[in-house]
């Protein structure tokens, strides 16, 4: 207690003092602050209590120059905001911290090339990087490999990259919401499209426009959209209102042009979903507000950040064990207020 | 170029062969990869290009242990779902990385009280915490001073705790909505109040209530929201109608309530801003959108950025030569389409 009382102006209090204290060994106190330490629960607890109640504190920093850890795990987002990353962030982080590592946050700024980046990231001897809304070219992927850095895409991959990575089946999502429009009796679709070189948008146009001819609807309008935002949708929608025939539903590459678009839509006088439905993708919070009411694919977030820390194979070294691989999860669609039924559609029809 | 050609399979490239091949010293480069050493501009240059073709990676982590500096600040914050964090977070991260830091980032989980973060970070010998969206008790801050610990609240302060911290001039807001709801006509406004127990909505509501007593407007009605959510601000809208007389102008204390009340007005046939005018508080990027156009207080995020970074006095140990100070900074408001000025009112006066 003297120890406690006056630890300003005492030597630091060390792991040893702990130990001595408990009983135990110096090991033990060691193994209770490491996250992926074998352990009991029990004795975990009465180390952490004890450390406490004496003042100490572990110095992780220290402590990885030994272990090679630091028990830190990048991520590199730029887009913060767009609805989307918010979401994306909030779970990543929550997800690694509660596996006992933190977060080095890294926001490139606008036209920073992620190959700048990584180099600062491998200086502070990271476990690991989460690269999302961001993509990697081949020489740094190679240059991670080579370290052993385990490295894993976020919402991306990069088509022939030898690089572990973690998408929502977007070809799958774009085919679901071509199966949803033709089944509620929408003869003319169009697809407003986003950040043209995306895998995102491809997948979902590609899925959108390959299901909906199948389905046998051969001439789907697209208009480019150039970007993932509220302007771009607002602006795509704009020019797709200046074309002779009218659509009767427009799905957009993402929730947030969506938004611009209903927008858009609006003040033209057009009535959503009695002129035109409209569907998104992402499933953001805002879908749900009572102004939007967005029928959108629900991106599955939990499902997707679990999968990518997996794959980072935190304190198991799992990660290096396994080949690149790209792991795709189905989302689902939530239907809301922006989309109806045409008279004479086929779920119309099967309700009678 | 041997070296660079086979530097997977030699030793490390250390420091001493940058120096070697630059014909400088050690110290040079070492001062070449720090933040705030004194360097000039075209020798930094050279030696971060030949250590990059070399294939030279400082060990920060390592260096730390002798300079006792990570460069690292950690940023703690919650509800990255409200849109008005992500913007600070992606503000404050640019900034801390253009300062040559890096930024670990804590998300506490829903409940989860500071006091039991603080230490996980502390582990981490951060350089500086900025605390956003999340209160710290005495006891911590306490703790952090007699580790010299720099300490930053961020858009928050608590009254009698020796902390600095950084916010809007919440008070100054407050009474600029009051000026020019009573400029623009309105006979009848109403505060819809955030986080109850919040620095940032008593201050708006203080500033708000007291200036409109000094025009003359003595009974201001004040609706509780109990949070800053979008459904907070619908749901006391909803309970706001049920009373005998309608007000003619809603100030919600966060933009993202207002969007929640612009919603519920409409949904009621209730005329924005021909029957009630909207004023909101943070100009988050959505108020600009068409579908809301909402008249808002602008906070003053990238100077509350800068003046909370100064604050920590990274890399020249000036936080601690200085004593605990709240700044707070002015805001604007920005005049959108969601109020109008009624008829008789004094702006419209005077331009007769």
């Amino acid at each position: 207690m003297t120890q406690h009382g006056s630890r300003k102006s005492a030597s630091p209090i060390t792991a040893e003092d702990v130990a001595r204290r408990l009983g135990v060994s110096q090991s033990t106190i060691s193994r209770a602050f490491s996250p992926t330490a074998s352990i009991s629960e029990k004795t975990k607890l009465r180390v952490l209590q004890t450390a406490n109640a004496l003042g100490y504190q572990p110095n992780v920093i220290a402590r990885s120059l030994i272990t090679r850890r630091t028990n830190i795990v990048a991520i590199v987002m730029a887009n913060l905001t767009d609805p989307f990353y918010p979401v994306v962030l909030d779970a990543l982080a929550q997800h690694i911290q509660s596996r006992g590592f933190q977060t080095l946050l890294f926001v490139p700024s606008p036209g920073q090339a992620l190959d700048d980046v990584l180099p600062t990231l491998l200086q502070y001897q990271v476990d690991a990087v989460v690269l999302a809304s961001a993509t990697v070219s081949s020489a740094m992927a190679r240059d991670c490999a080579e370290r052993r850095m385990p490295l894993v895409l976020f919402n991306r991959y990069v088509p022939g990259l030898e690089v572990h990575a973690v998408a929502c089946d977007n070809v799958a999502g774009g085919r679901r919401v071509a199966d949803f429009l033709v089944a509620s009796g929408h003869a003319r679709p169009t697809f407003i499209a986003g950040e043209a070189e995306a895998t995102t948008n491809r997948d979902r146009q590609r899925g959108f426009v390959s299901r909906l001819s199948e389905l046998g609807i051969r001439s789907c309008l697209i208009e480019e959209g150039g970007a993932y935002s509220y302007e771009a949708g607002y602006d795509a929608t704009k020019r797709l209102l200046r074309q002779r025939k009218r659509p009767d539903a427009i799905f957009y590459a993402s929730d947030v042009q969506a938004f611009g678009g209903m927008d858009m839509l609006r003040q033209a006088g057009i009535r959503i979903p009695h002129d035109i439905s409209v569907v998104g993708y992402d499933d953001v919070p805002l879908a749900a507000w009572h102004g939007y009411g967005l029928t959108t694919i629900r991106q599955p977030i939990p499902q997707m950040v679990e999968a990518a820390v997996d794959m980072l194979g935190l304190g198991h070294g799992d990660h290096l064990a396994t080949a690149p691989t790209t792991r795709l999860i189905l989302g689902t669609l939530v239907e809301r207020s922006s989309t109806t039924e045409r008279p004479g559609s086929a779920r119309s029809k099967n309700r009678r």
